[in-house]
């Protein structure tokens, strides 16, 4: 059994490659909802639905979201009114979030919701939002910034949500804090610390480490799991050579005081994690990350390139015997 | 000044004939929201967009609700989840209820989103909702009744929401009783009752009286403001030689314990309307009319014909002077 603790893109493209050497039915992803939000009173869960959309092989290749195929009717009318559509939600992609607000309205837990939808998929794998509680990601801004020539400045200091951070101003802002509002008051998915206490091998994903994988570990429970199962932990580097594949994690590290390369990854992860995976680029740097008491493999981690995803989810379920 | 008591489709081609020959600055429509509902999160106002649909030349004329050129991708991802999907939203019309749920969340009130929304179409009348406060019209079920297949049977005595009778049963089951939830606690929205009290002429459009036309009076000081413009009030039948062009109405009213006939609509009205137009096809019941101490008028009323909508128009704003 393994399981893997997930943030959005990077931890689907995980996902996807593991899946390609193991059985779905032994692997357990546990998603980050600290880019959750609520927007026209539906509940949108983006990491959710990148990894539930990529399995399916329904992803939008054009944009890494979304659904393929979709259709904007919807948002063309909510911009004939002035309404907020800097978050692209797709006619298809709505019939998502419809069902999953309609299910929560109902009583339904985000668990329950989320195994209903990832069934409807067909998905053969175990997909657990980190907590059913709402655990929000926020951050502040280190400059005075507006989201564009219509909006608001917002000044220095201001607190705004992930997707206002991510979405709206394009992660182009530099931030100073992050923190996870509703953290400390939540617990654990149903199943989300049985599949860390029994799983035979835990992976970290090439997620955002600040964004991504730090609110999963938020709640309280799951940190504390995962250290109790270091020797078993592997995580992967999603920097490569002090940079992001995508997305603003490099920039967050140095905003934020941490290296931005694996060493950075390493003194944020050697708590918990036995082993880093690093990439072949960063292969001067490996007693470096051993000096912080991990493990490291030294090996090529970009997915996109041909073959590597293989061998990757290979070198990674060899992590469970090392 | 003009202002029309409203419900949905009926209302609504009133609504367009007086258009036709009054400026829209000099109208007023004070719409029900007893069929309001929240689904999926979203807040859905059916009979305020109905009225603003038509009013747009933007109804879809297949259907007599909803968007024109309307796709539905939202749905049949829907359905692919199993989800609640017998009240039709389409792609397009799903714009309006994610513009009109964010502004409600983000504090306005539904007079104000309406408002934004009636601009957005460039409508030049004021459509008002009756209330802002939540008033739900509930109806009793008669006999025992399954929605379909696939759904419970509820027992006799049962309560269920409007859309629950009309949409997912398609008004086709009897009932004994109908109610409007939250009625009590409501106030007129802003300008009702100026609109009612300044108007020259106030007109009940030909909407069903018990679920269209009842729901708006139910608000506390709307039905008083009636009695008090009473000569000035002039009702347009839905009925016609005991039948209702569209809807349940007639059997509503039978149902109830009314007439399904003009002299029920009489009966419903004669308190607050000073003046019944009635159709050519009951000229007989023209004086069991006045009987009612209402003054009664007969014409031409099926707006789909040629010509009557506008002739139809013209006499009611006679009824301002009779």
């Amino acid at each position: 059994m393994i399981t893997v603790i997930a943030g959005g893109v990077g931890a689907a493209r995980m996902l996807r490659a593991l899946l390609q050497v193991v059985d779905a039915s032994e692997v357990t992803a546990i998603v980050n909802v600290g880019d959750d939000l609520i927007l026209h009173g539906l509940h949108i869960s983006p990491d959710l639905d990148t990894v539930t959309y990529t399995l399916a092989d329904a992803i939008n290749p054009d944009t890494g979201w979304g659904l393929v195929n979709e259709s904007w009717q919807s948002r063309t009318m909510l911009e004939q009114y002035g309404g907020v559509s800097w978050f692209g939600l797709g006619d298809r992609d709505l019939g998502t979030h419809l069902y999953r607000t309609q299910r929560l309205h109902e009583g339904a837990d985000l668990a329950t919701v989320t195994a209903e939808i990832t069934a409807a998929w067909n998905l053969g794998l175990t997909v657990l939002p980190a907590t059913c509680d709402s655990l929000r990601t926020i951050v502040t801004l280190a400059t005075d910034d507006a989201a564009g020539s219509n909006t608001p400045i917002l000044a220095a200091g201001t607190e705004i949500s992930f997707q206002e951070y991510f979405v709206q101003r394009h992660h182009s802002v530099p931030i100073s804090n992050v923190r996870f509002e509703g953290a400390e008051d939540s617990m654990p998915a149903p199943g989300v610390l049985d599949a860390i206490e029994s799983a035979n091998l835990i992976v970290i994903a090439p997620s955002n480490p600040l964004v991504s994988i730090a609110p999963v570990l938020a709640v309280p429970g799951i940190r504390d799991a995962l250290v109790r199962r270091r020797n078993n932990v592997i995580a992967v580097s999603p920097i490569i050579a002090g940079a992001a594949l995508k997305g603003p994690a490099d920039r967050m590290l140095a905003e934020l005081g941490h290296d931005a390369s694996v060493l950075g990854v390493a003194a944020l992860y050697n708590e918990f994690a036995g082993t880093l995976v690093i990439d072949a680029a960063d292969d001067s740097l490996k007693s470096a990350v051993e000096s912080f008491g991990l493990n490291c493999i030294v090996t090529e981690t970009i997915m996109s390139k041909p073959g590597v995803s293989e061998s990757l989810a290979r070198t990674v379920l060899s992590g469970a015997t090392t």
